[in-house]
Order: structure tokens, then sequence, then C-alpha cells
């Protein structure tokens, strides 16, 4: 498996989880300590350690490891590879579809051959 | 949880599949029957259709009922709400950090005040 895969497999089993995108958002806004992220949920510190652990494992997070309560930050570049992975499978859908929905309109609108139309 | 999130779940750990998401990535460009599928894997048919099954639940792919080989079909839109969300809170990511850097430039622009510059 390559980098880029590995990377991709990390990010979206990161975010496919409604605590660990909670985190993420609340990230988006600002750096937070453990305690600030901890907060909003009904879950224990070490709770929230084990979902941090995987968003900085994907690369999404990183935290200082100098300060004293060492905040969270966001690594918003990381979303990229996800965000461009998914846009890229969509354009060439859509492309099909519009080529498709294109064929049907040309069908409609062309005239029928050897049909009645043709015999007056 | 709310069915958004149910979604989202279903959709990031659907995504966080490399064959997964070879399979998507051939289903943008048509439908498939699952041996087409399974044709580019060292996978057993077992294998593949479980990979399906996930897909299927995420709503990321749908199977005609009908047809005798039961094509594959991507439903493209379901992608919407993954980069939707993605796009979102990297935006929110990117005006934070976009502020921060207007900021310390305003900073280095500025005449210090009070200091040697205005002692002349």
């Amino acid at each position: 498996m390559t980098v880029t895969e590995d990377r991709l497999d990390a990010a979206f089993t990161a975010l496919a989880d409604p605590t660990r995108r909670a985190i993420v958002a609340r990230l988006a806004r600002g750096d937070a300590t453990v305690n600030e992220l901890a907060a909003p949920f009904d879950m224990t510190l070490p709770g929230i350690s084990k979902h941090l652990k995987v968003l900085e494992r994907s690369g999404l997070i990183s935290r200082t490891r100098r300060a004293q309560f060492r905040p969270c930050h966001l690594e918003g570049e990381a979303l990229d590879a996800a965000v461009s992975w998914i846009e890229e499978n969509r354009r060439v859908w859509k492309e099909r579809f519009d080529k498709l929905d294109q064929h049907l309109r040309d069908i409609q609108r062309a005239p029928s051959r050897g049909g009645k139309a043709n015999a007056e």
C-alpha cells in the first residue's frame, strides 16, 4: 500500500466518528486543551484522549510538546488529501452523468429515421 | 445521534479502506458487475461482496434487484455530505488562519509606539 493510501485510510477512519468530527470542528475555530475539548462531551478524559490519539496518528491534529497544557491544533492541510480524493471521483461521476444526460436530450431532439415522420 | 451523523459515520467508514475506494473510483467511471469489480483485485468474490455490502449500507452504491447480473451503481450525490462536511471545516480553519496572517502583517507594518523610532 502506498503512503497516500495509508494517509487516506487514516484520515477517513479518523472522520468516521461523531466525537472525533466534533473535535475537528472545534479545533477548526481555534486551538484547545484536552480539558476544553472534553467539556461539551459526556466523556472521561481517557475517553477523549483515545480519540485524540486516533486524530494525531491520522495527522489531522498535532499537540505541542513544550506548552504546559499541550493545546491541540488542527492541521487543516491534512484534510486536503481526503477532500481531493472525494472531489476527483465525484467529478468523474458527474461528467459521465452529464454526458448521459446530453445524449438523452440529443436522442429526444433528433428526428426519427425511417419512421412515419419521414414518410410524408 | 442524528441521521446526518449516522450517514457521515457510514460514508467515512466506507471510504476508509483502499479496496472500497478503488471500487468507488471504478464505479465513478460506469456501472459494473461484481465479477468486473473483483477482476483487478487478488480477492475472492465473497471478499469483494463484503466490501460491497459496507458500501451499500453507507448509501454510496446501489444494486438493482431486477437485472440478472445486478450491476453496481455509484450514488454520486451520497459523496456530497462527506465532502461538504470536510470543506465547511476546512473553510472555518482557513479563514482563521488568514485572519491571523493578516494580523501578523498589520503588526509588522505598524510603526512602533514609544520606542526609539519616535524619539527623534
